[in-house]
């Protein structure tokens, strides 16, 4: 499992006076940095190998300006060519938001999914949790 | 089915020459504003009354800068409190990304859900599509 | 002179209950997708022929959630291979934002400044304006 | 002066590559968190007392994802009601964008200037620096 910590911004905050909905994807995508590295170690995106197919996030908790964030990132599924990343956001020792982000190794020349490199699937097998169990 | 049209900005790109894909929850926010209006229709959000308890998109096809969006709306799912949006975004003919957004209404005072009120029900009933048809 | 309406997001709040600052460079550079499509008329980021050297925006006025922003964009200057878009950004009647972007005609092979050419300078001189008389 | 790092994330890019221009209004107001905890130590947004006047970026060199970058922030003018605080962008090395903001203490009830709490000016002016000096 990878946790980095971030702090809120001002501008993450909407006029209900939390965190807004739409912050969670663009934070979670950030912390799947940690990821992206097993895949592009330089980070070069003249070099990405990956597309999203889909995500998801169940909001848990209002989440608020002023205290920091803890952003919990793990491998839920681990598929031929895709594998399922599940993320949190943590706050004040509870849970704010959870979410899915299903990613694809893709071969952008030749437009197709394409399988995991063996040792991209053994880094990710090392951060591989079962969901249930990592949420308890 | 609400429909709007928007125009991408540079900055929804990103370093893989299309539209990031947290854009498509903030794109899907701001198209809902045609629902939130069936709340609030001032839209003062002294009085907004719904709060989000999750969302999904499932991305379809890579989206670009260039061309204008066209953002689908409508209700599918009504339940006594809750509700399910369903929005697409399209382009150029075929759709880009498809989301579920799940509303709840609420008692921002009394810190709970809160029936959905007759007139906004039969508003929302006027926008209840069954999806499975609205994306044939 | 470039005008067009654009309805404020939900996300483009913040805690304050108003929009929130950083929003109104984002907001003119959508705006500016008229002046880009002089230069890139297909808007092609891979044609871009554009870099930004500064901004600044000075804040008139609040603005809010609810009611359209009529954005305003001139060319206030026009150099050699560089001008200055001068925005505002207008609500109910009065402007709440003023803004100044300097872009430079770029050779991004080369890496250097380059000379207007002449039939986007003439595009651009049509929409050259007095800002003292603009704003008055 | 305050420094802090941070990490772009995939979506502070732009089709050009590089982190998009209207990211780093954003990053700056992130970095201010510092200077606000000064006015409002627990970032409690019912009690702020701060508003914007105006912003500038000076761009001076792409910056780009993959590389950290650290934020530069200090006081380089102190009024007597509003001050002015210049940030810089640095990565590998060199300074990408620099900017000003210029913040006004405010009566948020009287809806207008206030002057700076002395034990707040007291604070600042251990952050004012000479800007021709820190960016030599």
């Amino acid at each position: 499992m990878f946790t980095r910590t971030l702090e809120p911004a001002f501008y993450d905050t909407d006029a209900l006076g939390h965190i807004n909905n739409t912050r969670l994807p663009a934070w979670f995508e950030l912390a799947r940095n940690d990821l992206f590295r097993l895949f592009t170690p330089d980070l070069d995106p003249r070099k990405w190998a990956l597309i999203m197919a889909r995500l998801d996030v169940e909001f848990l908790a209002e989440l608020f300006y002023g205290e920091d964030i803890e952003i919990r990132t793990w491998i839920s599924r681990l598929g031929n060519s895709s594998f399922t990343v599940t993320q949190e956001a943590w706050q004040n020792g509870r849970p704010g938001a959870r979410g899915n982000t299903v990613l694809v190794h893709y071969d952008h020349e030749a437009k197709r999914a394409a399988p995991l490199p063996a040792n991209v699937r053994q880094a990710l097998e090392a951060h591989l949790v079962d969901t249930a169990e990592a949420g308890a």
